[in-house]
């Protein structure tokens, strides 16, 4: 049986491990040995390994022993993780969504003969997948991703709750949005050009720039893509008054004696405002539409998920789309069915025929279904 | 010529010191050179002291030399100022609005046979000389009184500045208000049950609890009283968003190494936000509501004043309404026209007769009118 090693023990991580449980030897990796414990409580065919993977050299030498990495840990320390496992020889399939260009990588993947799919989570991750696959059958002239993921109950005033840190949600608010228009990469303040999305299964919601497009920027040659985030109608303006007013400055400011970050103190404050309760239900939309050209007839797809939180087995949407995502690419990879080497974002996974109806396949087994309209039908 | 002193040559301190200056020998303190330096300049009949005032010692020593103490020092250090004063001998009319009770000074004022007004500006201040007027004509079961510092120019989000420092206003919409409901005193939550207000020269405005009734619930046997600030529409969302989230929390909060109280963090990033620009208008709106009983007939009196900024000598509305009815109040004190030892709230002045017409014709001498409507005409 092969060996998968699952590195951060988070909701995402855990949730991977429980999935890859039975059909391989899961080992999951972890500084906090309570996540651990909680996670080989309810699964003892997962292996549990303390360590500190802030250290490069822990990461490579606990790599070499597997056939895949499943690479989960925070962003801020994602690159160098990814780095450390690459360095180690062994594939990877990545979702710490770090916020440097994932393809600085590439050369040295290629080198080691190594195997390495980022970004690969539900969006960036699918959205991505989705753009590939079409690209491949015709000339895309725009693409569109809509995207979010919120809580169930809708509790003022934010109507949010982060299923990570708040820091990197209002680093998501602050940054400024890059998109492409007519060809060229142009840059939107965050939180702006707010509209409003009707969507089935929730009614109303509020999408705007965010910066999300990542690797789809410098791999694909689409005159014109955007990447909107979805919250709840209200969210937005209390979003842009917080940060217009400079509550998530980075810029120190001097408070009597002390210095500080307007935006560590905000994030701070809104941690336990933002943090999901026990059990508490959540949910995931988004919607995907590639607009183009397809054998001389203009052509559009657009793809909708609406997910929630699994009452089961406890596992939020956020942990399903995103990481079951991972552990469909993951399967295709340890099975053999793509083989490229190098660092492979979502988007080039397609390069290979078959990736992306095997992985909606396999979200579909794991009840996650992207419905799809055309048009014209 | 009488000799009056001004202690605190801030925006309103200054205003009245200019305003006293004349027709009496006017000396004004201040910590501050350079606001003492564009006094003088202006002004070569103003005499000016550097002074720090925040020494009991200091204030007893400079008081004991004049016939009159304009009390002008900001709240904080508002307390113990009048109690150096009073030690000195010397009367005072006192704008410092500290948040202590003023009435523990009374019996110090008595034996020292000093002559102490408090709360002398327009809320308190004009809104408890109207209360106490009508209560010595009729039997008031009702008192409302809606008040509002604004600047002309709204701009987004806040369309709010302060004339003084965030801080003292942010306390403002913390601390719970007390009001008198049916002969009872109650609290209520700071900008809790907001109300549209029409208000002829300005539109709409929202009034929404504040504690500003102070002296009022103890001196006055009046079973309905409620004081309400008026902001411009959205402003008190905003504002209800920042607290409830926790910005104007006094509780330290840990922020990885550093302790901040989030209150004092705000204040400082709301500062500039709401700096009055040089020369920037601003107005005064407040209606005081008086009902009750009269000579056996349900009558009502309401008062209105709509006053602006003084662009030919740059005094701002709220130096204007306040200053003014404090140096009225002086002038009266100076005459002899009110002698009562001991500290005397507005409410009380009007135990001596003419007192409250003679404080509304200076006022009005001032261009500031207070348009009175009454019911049954």
């Amino acid at each position: 049986m092969q060996k998968v090693v699952v590195l951060g023990a988070g909701m995402v991580g855990s949730a991977m491990a429980m999935d890859l449980s039975g059909a391989f030897h899961v080992t999951a990796v972890d500084m906090d040995m309570k996540r651990l414990d909680a996670l080989a409580a309810g699964h003892p065919g997962i292996q549990i390994m303390r360590a500190d993977l802030s250290h490069a050299r822990t990461v490579s030498r606990i790599s070499a022993d597997f056939d895949l990495v499943i690479g989960a840990v925070p962003g801020f320390m994602g690159l160098e993780t990814l780095r450390a496992v690459i360095e180690s020889g062994t594939n990877v399939v990545d979702i710490s969504f770090f916020p440097e260009d994932p393809l600085q990588l590439d050369a040295l993947a290629r080198r080691r003969e190594v195997i390495a799919v980022v970004d690969c989570g539900v969006a960036p991750g699918m959205s991505n997948l989705i753009l590939g696959h079409h690209c491949r059958r015709m000339k895309v002239d725009s693409f569109r991703c809509l995207v979010g993921g919120l809580p169930v109950r809708r509790t003022e005033p934010y109507q949010y709750k982060a299923p990570f840190s708040p820091i990197d949600v209002l680093e998501e608010y602050t940054r400024p949005a890059r998109l492409v228009v007519d060809g060229r990469t142009v840059e939107r303040p965050a939180l702006s050009e707010p509209e409003p999305v009707e969507f089935a299964e929730v009614g109303t919601l509020v999408a705007f720039n965010t910066d999300g497009l990542r690797t789809l920027i410098s791999t694909m040659d689409v005159p014109n893509m955007v990447e909107k985030t979805m919250r709840y109608p209200g969210h937005i303006e209390h979003m842009r008054l917080l940060r217009d007013t400079g509550f998530f400055s980075k810029e120190p400011v001097q408070v009597g004696e002390v210095s500080i970050r307007p935006l560590d103190l905000t994030a701070r404050i809104l941690f336990p405002i933002w943090t999901f309760g026990e059990g508490e239900e959540d949910i995931t939309v988004m919607t995907v539409e590639v607009r183009g050209e397809e054998e001389g007839t203009p052509r559009s797809y657009r793809y909708s998920l609406f997910d929630r939180y699994d009452p089961e087995t406890g596992t939020s949407s956020m942990a399903r789309t995103t990481g079951y995502t991972c552990t469909a690419v993951a399967r295709l990879v340890l099975g053999g069915s793509f083989g490229r080497h190098g660092v492979t974002p979502p988007e080039r996974l397609c390069e290979e025929e078959g990736i992306f109806e095997a992985v909606l396949e396999d979200l579909k087994a794991h009840h996650i279904e992207y419905r799809l309209e055309t048009d014209p039908a």
